[in-house]
């Protein structure tokens, strides 16, 4: 028998990583990764330097970093699926036939994709949310600068030629997907998530003039966009069906791969900042501050519901950069941990609330700053450190808590990402905060083995995403318990937490340092 | 004419430090140090420990430390006038010749000095407390642990036999100038301060049994208790007529060396804490928060009413050995304080509450603790120092401002001691803060130069305290005045500094912090 292998992608920011797996064994097999060209362009390539907040990328680096990495990975073998993650909300404004505009205008700034982290869009934003509308029901009443929606305003506004010349406004996920098969194909987790699409209403109307036109129906994850062209298989070498899924935001495309595949998962993903997905089959309105949800958006037949925290590992980065103790972060961070594991749960007497970066859920306030209160002259350097691990502890426990109060039934709690594998003591808090076992996935590249599953589900060498999960995802998860004395504890000083959070003129403080000194 | 001197005596917490002054011409000639030869003691001399909170001294360490400052400055020169200041309350029981118990039951922890940071003896202070009374009207309406009438019941608690076979229970600088002089001559300062005495209402009737025998009446500062004693001649060559002044509080006796002699001044020692010290020639009833006053007890013919910060300099202490950039203490802050200079007024976006050590003014509790707000990943080690800085004025302003709403007009703002010598960041901070000029005296010793002008009006080689902090006391003065853009940024911060500080809430989280995982 031929062996036959699928292809997963990761399109992250800085740069695009694919692994090679045994479609039969399940095995990981090669990876590869390509930092992309012009990055994160904070100048067009002709040198003209970008306004504050701007954040490109040009769509032609993603083409580029395709075909060395499915030429690398690829070549010779009998793929059966490539599935990909992939950064959102990325739009880029398209020609009919799926050029991007940057290939026609590379002067303009407004022909480029508009990368997820581009911040150019707030008053856009503000603007559609002074508005309203029923679509922003599953959002949190809400809609993020970050989303395609408010993107489009800003495109619209601003460069009105240029969005005269928009045939397509497509995410840059769904657009590759489109490189790659020759047809266009896109995604109902980009549209649901980032353009408020719904089954039967379809994408908002009326929220910017002509956006409707640019946009088309979406097709639920797992779905194939096609075999992979004529043209890419010259390109790559590439041989076998290869059928293509429809891209998912890379966030979501981790799930099947850790063990997010059935009702009652909760699988937060702690990096620079933490994105936590509930996963459930029956729909439940949307818990207070929780940001969004979709069904068929994520995985197949579950509800996913997505929240997080603006600032996870930056925060514990910050700290051990600005109070360092050896010149290597990695140095700093095992010194720091082997101390501040060496203190008992309470004994450094501080509550710190993890606003360093704002808050995202509940309150989805920027201008939200960190506190620490208990400080004395017996105060230590290494308490302070893990009372930062101890405040994002009680960040993620509020989000659990919202769930919770939301009727949720919760079954597992998963949490994947390098700093859950690296960093054990910071596991074992949120064990011990959160008074329930912690899962953590032993698996490598997880987010593109999970686009490799979505893959193996469009190309049918699985049936779904529970087999999918269990054929090519994480095999064996370390299981943190949490230690009663230390959740009593814990229990205490999370209450303590929860009311310097609730604290409003303490929120009043936290806004009224944003403005000192710049209003004069 | 023969040359003319005084000595000025300061017996601080670990050393005596001695000055010698030219009566006439005001210059300060030598100095001479001693360290006790027990120090602060946390054993007996025959090496048994004392509980925990006891802080014990050895009375004859006292004596030691006068005899060879004495006779260092003293021998073969005419001396006119001695004073000294001295810890309080430090009271010790003796017999009615001045015998100290501690040379008749050298192994009983209860025979010695209870030196004025001893913390044993809080039960007692609350019974006081709870059974409250008149006494403790210019008190705040509460008694600190500190002071005389709670350890003197501690004493005739724990120690029954001793306590029968105390016949003085007396401060150790009043018992230390009966040393000098053969008569025991009781200070108004420590009696009023330390013993609630009251012109007219004598001292406080029936709180310990049996105390009103074990004391005396006091004399008013600036008082001659007598000459030096012949014995005491002959041990330090001295001549003249040596009159010695009652003693006075060391954070008191300062006050003519710097200029606090006039109606309005506001003098602040800023040490490890800062004590403030508000000048006025009318009664007011005590500000709200405000610890004490006393008339006749610093300077003659003033009102003196006590204040100050829980912690001050030890706050900025834990923060560069916490987060060191250098091995030496001084080093450490002149990298900080050079970077922090750099900072313009509110470019930290932090606040601080500066409760390190807790809070005397106005909450009296040393169960609060530090905070810290404003807190984002472009927070800077440099920032936060600043910050701390900013809070120990915004606390030092807080003070200001309960005298000035308690009705004082505050003429001069005077900053002693080598933090506000040596760090002039923090003083143009204060000025900033409070809005007003500062004036720190440029003079060395200044509490011995300070006890020194005690014995001048002792002796009568001038008329009057103005007159000796004239002739003896500091003569220049370094003016910082607030910077007009500074202070209204500082307006702004301080308004929100007050708003947290009034935060019951949090106040309720740091008692919180307190009890955690100690309860169990």
């Amino acid at each position: 028998m031929t062996r036959r292998y699928l292809i997963g992608l990761d399109y992250g920011t800085e740069s695009a990583r694919g692994v090679l797996v045994d479609a039969d064994s399940g095995e990981q097999l090669a990876s590869h990764a390509v930092p992309y060209r012009h990055g994160v362009m904070t100048r067009l390539p002709d040198g003209a330097a970008l306004p504050p907040l701007w954040a490109l990328q040009n769509a032609d680096d993603y083409v580029e970093a395709a075909r060395e990495i499915l030429s690398a990975l690829g070549r010779d073998r009998q793929i059966e699926g490539i599935g990909l993650g992939f950064t959102a909300s990325s739009p880029l404004p398209a020609t009919a036939d799926g050029v991007p505009l940057s290939r026609l205008h590379p002067g303009e700034p407004h022909a480029y994709v508009k990368l997820w982290k581009h911040g150019a869009a707030q008053a856009e934003a503000e603007a559609i949310n002074a508005r309203g509308g029923a679509f922003l029901d599953n959002f949190g009443g809400k809609l993020s600068a970050e989303w395609l929606l408010a993107k489009a305003a800003q495109m619209a506004e601003e460069a009105p030629q240029l969005w005269r010349e928009t045939e397509r406004f497509i995410e840059a996920g769904d657009w590759l997907v489109w490189q790659l098969t020759g047809g266009e194909t896109r995604s109902l987790g980009f549209a649901a998530y980032k353009a408020q699409y719904a089954e039967g209403a379809g994408y908002p109307d009326g929220i910017v003039p002509g956006l409707a036109d640019r946009l088309s129906a979406p097709r639920r994850v797992g779905t194939s966009a096609g075999g992979l062209s004529a043209a890419w298989r010259e390109r790559t070498g590439i041989r076998g069906q290869a059928a293509v899924a429809v891209a998912v935001i890379d966030s979501h495309v981790v799930l099947p791969a850790v063990g997010g595949v059935t009702d009652g998962c909760l699988v937060g993903a702690l990096g620079t900042s933490a994105v936590y997905l509930m996963l459930g089959r029956a729909f439940r309105p949307l818990p207070q501050g929780i940001e969004g949800v979709a069904f068929d958006g994520s995985v197949r037949d579950l509800w996913c519901y997505e929240s997080g925290q603006a600032g996870f590992g930056d925060t514990l980065a910050w700290f051990v950069k600005t109070f360092p103790r050896a010149a290597e972060a990695a140095e700093n961070f095992r010194l720091y941990n082997e101390e501040a594991a060496g203190l008992a749960p309470g004994a450094n007497h501080l509550l710190a609330l993890d606003w360093w970066s704002g808050n995202r859920v509940p309150l989805a306030d920027s201008g939200l700053s960190g506190l620490l209160v208990g400080l004395t002259t017996g105060t230590t350097a290494a308490g302070i450190y893990r009372a930062l691990l101890e405040s994002l502890a009680y960040g993620a426990r509020s989000i659990q808590d919202l769930f919770i109060a939301g009727g949720f039934g919760i079954d597992r709690l998963i949490l994947s990402s390098g700093l859950a594998r690296n960093n054990p003591l910071l596991v074992q808090i949120m064990a011990d905060v959160f008074g329930r076992e912690v899962e953590v996935p032993e698996i490598d590249n997880p987010t593109a083995v999970g686009a490799a599953i979505h893959g193996a589900v469009a190309a049918g060498v699985v049936a779904d995403y529970p087999e999918g999960g269990a054929r090519f995802g994480a095999r064996a998860f370390k299981t943190y318990r949490p230690d009663a004395r230390a959740a009593s504890v814990y229990a205490e000083l999370y209450r303590n937490y929860a009311a310097l959070a609730g604290d409003a003129s303490l929120r009043a403080a936290m806004h009224a340092l944003n403005r000192i000194g710049t209003v004069r």
